[in-house]
C-alpha cells in the first residue's frame, strides 16, 4: 500500500478501507507517512467528507496509536463526559461528584484551555495546592480508593490525534464533522468508560454556531461510540450565553460548589442534571441526582478528590477566586435583559489574563466574570450587573466591555432552556 | 495576510486575490509557508479548481520567483517550443533547427526525462561530446552565434514551482488543469520568448487520456500566456501510438536527423511541420518550413548546434545509436497493423534502461526500439515488426513485449493524422 493511493482515492471522492485508514494513522505514528501528506489528505476529507463507517475507522485507528486506560475491572460503572467546550461551563465538577457518590467510576483525563473556551485541568490548578499531573500509580489508586478523579493524560494517549490536530491547526481543516467526531471520540475510547455523555455546545460561545451542525456532528459521536461498543449519548446546549454565572479558572470552580452546597435553580445544574441522567440511564434518575446534591453527598465526593490531589482539608469552607481587584458594574439603565453575549464575555476573561492565545501563555487563575443578572430578568437602573476579578489596576478599563456585553430592552423576554436536544 | 486564510479561502471554493496567491508564492520561495501549509492548499485547488485568472496570477507569480531569461534584446524573433510529454516524441530537434534556419531565435531550456516520457537533455547528450550544461555566458554568446540552443536551465528558474512539483508528486495532486498550466506556463514565461507554441499530447501514452481534458488545458495555457504578452498557439497532437518509429535517447535524435535529411513523410514531420507553422503564423509558413528541411538549412543549423555544444564535426555523417546488441523481431501473422501502444513501447523502453524510474537514476542512453510498421500499414506473416537495441544480452526476452505492442489483424484500417486539434 501506498500513501499516495489513499490521498488520491479520497480526491477521488472514494470511501477509504479500513485497511486504508489503519495505514495512514500507523504513518502518522511512526513518521513514515510526511506531514504534508497528511496535510494534503485532511483536506481532501474536509472537503469531500468521510462516511459513518470511515469516520468510526479513524477513531478506533487514532485511539489505538498510543496508550489508553484499562479500566476492565470496574466493569459497567465506569463513566466519562465530554464538553466540546463552552463559556463558564464547569459542569464537571458537578457530573463528576455526583456520578461518584452514585458509585459510579469517573476516570477523567482532561485538558488545558485555549483561545476563548476554559480548561478543566486549568480551573482545577486554580484552586490551592491542586495539582492535574499524577502519576500512574497515583491515578489508579486515587479510583480505587475515591471512585474519582480528573488529571491530565498520564501517558501517551492517541499521538496520533495530537499529530493530526496540531497540522489541522494550520491547514484550515479544523472545522470537518468527521475530523472533529473522530479527533473527541478516540480519545473518549482510549479514555476507557464504558460510558460517555457529550455536551455539544450550539451558539455563539460555541464552535459549532447552527443546531444543524451540532446536531449532525452529535449524531455522528454517538454513532461512532455505539460501534465501538460503548453506550453514548449527547446533549446539544445552548452556548448563546454562558451557561454559569461565572466566568474564569477559580471562579467556575466557585460556581460549581455553589450549585454541589444545593442552588440547583440554575441551568448550570439544569445541564449537569441531564448529563448524569443520560449516564445514570434508567427512570427517575432526576430524583437520585438531586437527593446527591441535596445529602452533601456530591459536595464530600468533590472535596475528597480535591484533597487527594492536594488541597487542603477547608478548601470549600473559604472563597475560591483570590483576585488582586475587583469592581462592581452597575446597568446605565433599567428594563429586561435580553441576552448575555457568551462570546464578548469570555474575550473580556481571555484579555483580562484568564486565557491563553498560545499553547505555551501562562494564564491568571483568579480574573473573571460573575454575572448577576441572565437573559429574562428584570434589572432596575443602577441595578448591579456583573462584578469583574482582574489582576492589574489598569484592566478596570474592561469594566466597559462587560456592560456592552449586556443587551437590555423594554421587551420581556423569557428564559431559554440550556438543554436543546438530546440524542441517545 | 496569512496563509490560513487563504487557504480557508480555497478550501470555501472562493476565488484567491492576486495578493493572496503572490503572499502564497513568495512564502513558499523564501521557506515561509510550510510544505504542509502549500499542500493543503494544493488539494483544496486540485478539488475545487482556479478560475483562469487565478490561474494566471498563479503562472506569473511562478515565473517571477526566480530567474528568467533576458531575451529582449531579439525583439519578436524569440520562438520556444513545449511538448507535454510524449513517446518517441523529437519534434525540438526538427522545430528548433527549421525555426533557427528561418531566421529564428531559439533559446531552448529543456528538462530530463521521468517515467515513460524521454527528456529533451537525455536525449541531445546521448550523441558523443555534446554537453546541455552551458554557463549563461556561453549560453548567450551560442544563441547570438547560431541563433539556437538546446540546454538545462542556466539559473535558479522558477524555484516556487520546483518545490511545488515536488510537492504535489507526492500528495497525489498532479492532476489538475490549472495547476499543470501554471507550472508548464511559468516556465515558459520565464524562459523569454515571444512565440510559443504548445504541443498537447492526447492519447494511451501521454497524461492526458481524452481530447475534451486536453483541449481544456491547452485552452488554459494559451489564454494565460496571451495575457502575459505573449503569442502562443497549441497543438493537440495524438498519442495512442509513438509519434516517430524512433524510441530511446540516441535513436530519437537519429529518426528526427533522418526528417531534417528529407524524409518528410512521417507523422514526426508532421506535427514538428504544424508546430513550426503555428510560429510562423503567416501564410504559406508551410512552403517555408518545407525547403529548409529540403535546402539542408535546418540539418546545418542542427549540426552547427551540436557542434557548439561539443559534439565532433561528422557528428551527423555516422550513426548516433551505439548499442551493445541489436535483435530484429518478426511478426508470427500476416494482416494491417491497428495500433502499436505507446504506453507498451515505453515502458519496454524503461525496462531496458533508457529512462528512470527516479530522479537520481542514470540511463542507458543507446538502447531502445525502432519500428518498422505503423497503424494501417500491411505486414507479411515473417515481415519485421522492429529492431530492439539493448544493453545486457538476457534483455533480448524483452522483445516478446515488443510485439505484444503490436497489434495486428485481417480489418483494414487508416493511418490517424496525428495533429488531432490546434488551438489559436
Amino acid at each position: 500500500m501506498r500513501i499516495y493511493d489513499v490521498i488520491d482515492d479520497k480526491r477521488n471522492k472514494k470511501a477509504l478501507s479500513k485497511d486504508q485508514i489503519d495505514f495512514w494513522i500507523k504513518g502518522v505514528t511512526d513518521g513514515s507517512v510526511a506531514d504534508y501528506q497528511s496535510a494534503a489528505l485532511l483536506m481532501a476529507i474536509a472537503i469531500n467528507g468521510m462516511t459513518d463507517e470511515e469516520t468510526y475507522y479513524l477513531t478506533t485507528a487514532m485511539a489505538e496509536s498510543g496508550d489508553a486506560l484499562d479500566l476492565s475491572a470496574y466493569g459497567d460503572r465506569t463513566v466519562d463526559k465530554h464538553s466540546s467546550g463552552g463559556v463558564g461551563d464547569s459542569t464537571s465538577f458537578i457530573v463528576i461528584p455526583v456520578m461518584a457518590a452514585l458509585g459510579r467510576i469517573c476516570a477523567k483525563m482532561s485538558g488545558r484551555g485555549l483561545g476563548h473556551t476554559g480548561g478543566t485541568l486549568d480551573k482545577l490548578e486554580a484552586i490551592e495546592g491542586v495539582t492535574t499531573s499524577l502519576s500512574e500509580e497515583k491515578f489508579y489508586a486515587q479510583l480505587n480508593s475515591a471512585g474519582l478523579v480528573i488529571a491530565g493524560q498520564t501517558r501517551d494517549v492517541c499521538p496520533a490525534d495530537k499529530i493530526l490536530y496540531a497540522l489541522r491547526d494550520v491547514t484550515a481543516t479544523v472545522e470537518s464533522i468527521p475530523l472533529i467526531a473522530a479527533s473527541i471520540m478516540s480519545k473518549k475510547l482510549a479514555a476507557g468508560a464504558k460510558n460517555i455523555v457529550l455536551d455539544v455546545k450550539c451558539g455563539k460561545g460555541a464552535f459549532m454556531h447552527d443546531l444543524k451542525s451540532a446536531e449532525k456532528l452529535a449524531q455522528l459521536m454517538v454513532e461512532t461510540g455505539k460501534r465501538a461498543g460503548r453506550s453514548v449519548s449527547a446533549l446539544i446546549t445552548d452556548m448563546d450565553q454562558p451557561l454559569s454565572d461565572y466566568i474564569g479558572n477559580s471562579l467556575e470552580v466557585e460556581g460549581a460548589v455553589e450549585v454541589l452546597k444545593g442552588k440547583t435553580d440554575c441551568p448550570l445544574y439544569k445541564v449537569a442534571e441531564a448529563l448524569c441522567v443520560r449516564l445514570l440511564n434508567y427512570e427517575g434518575a432526576e430524583k437520585d441526582v438531586l437527593n446527591a446534591v441535596r445529602s452533601g453527598a456530591a459536595l464530600d465526593k468533590f472535596r475528597e478528590m480535591l484533597i487527594a490531589q492536594g488541597a487542603k482539608e477547608d478548601v470549600l469552607e473559604k472563597p475560591l477566586c483570590r483576585a488582586n481587584c475587583k469592581i462592581e458594574i452597575y446597568s446605565d439603565k433599567g428594563g429586561y435583559v435580553q441576552s448575555v453575549d457568551a462570546m464578548k464575555a469570555a474575550r473580556t476573561v481571555l484579555a483580562l489574563g484568564g486565557g491563553r492565545n498560545r499553547k505555551e501563555d501562562s494564564i491568571l487563575p483568579h480574573v473573571g466574570l460573575k454575572f448577576n443578572v441572565r437573559r429574562g430578568d428584570r434589572i432596575e437602573e443602577d441595578g448591579l450587573v456583573a462584578t469583574m476579578y482582574f489582576d492589574k489596576y489598569e484592566d478596570v478599563a474592561y469594566a466597559k466591555d462587560v456592560l456592552d456585553a449586556v443587551k437590555i430592552s423594554d421587551k420581556k423576554v423569557s428564559a431559554k432552556n440550556p438543554v436543546l436536544k438530546i440524542i441517545k
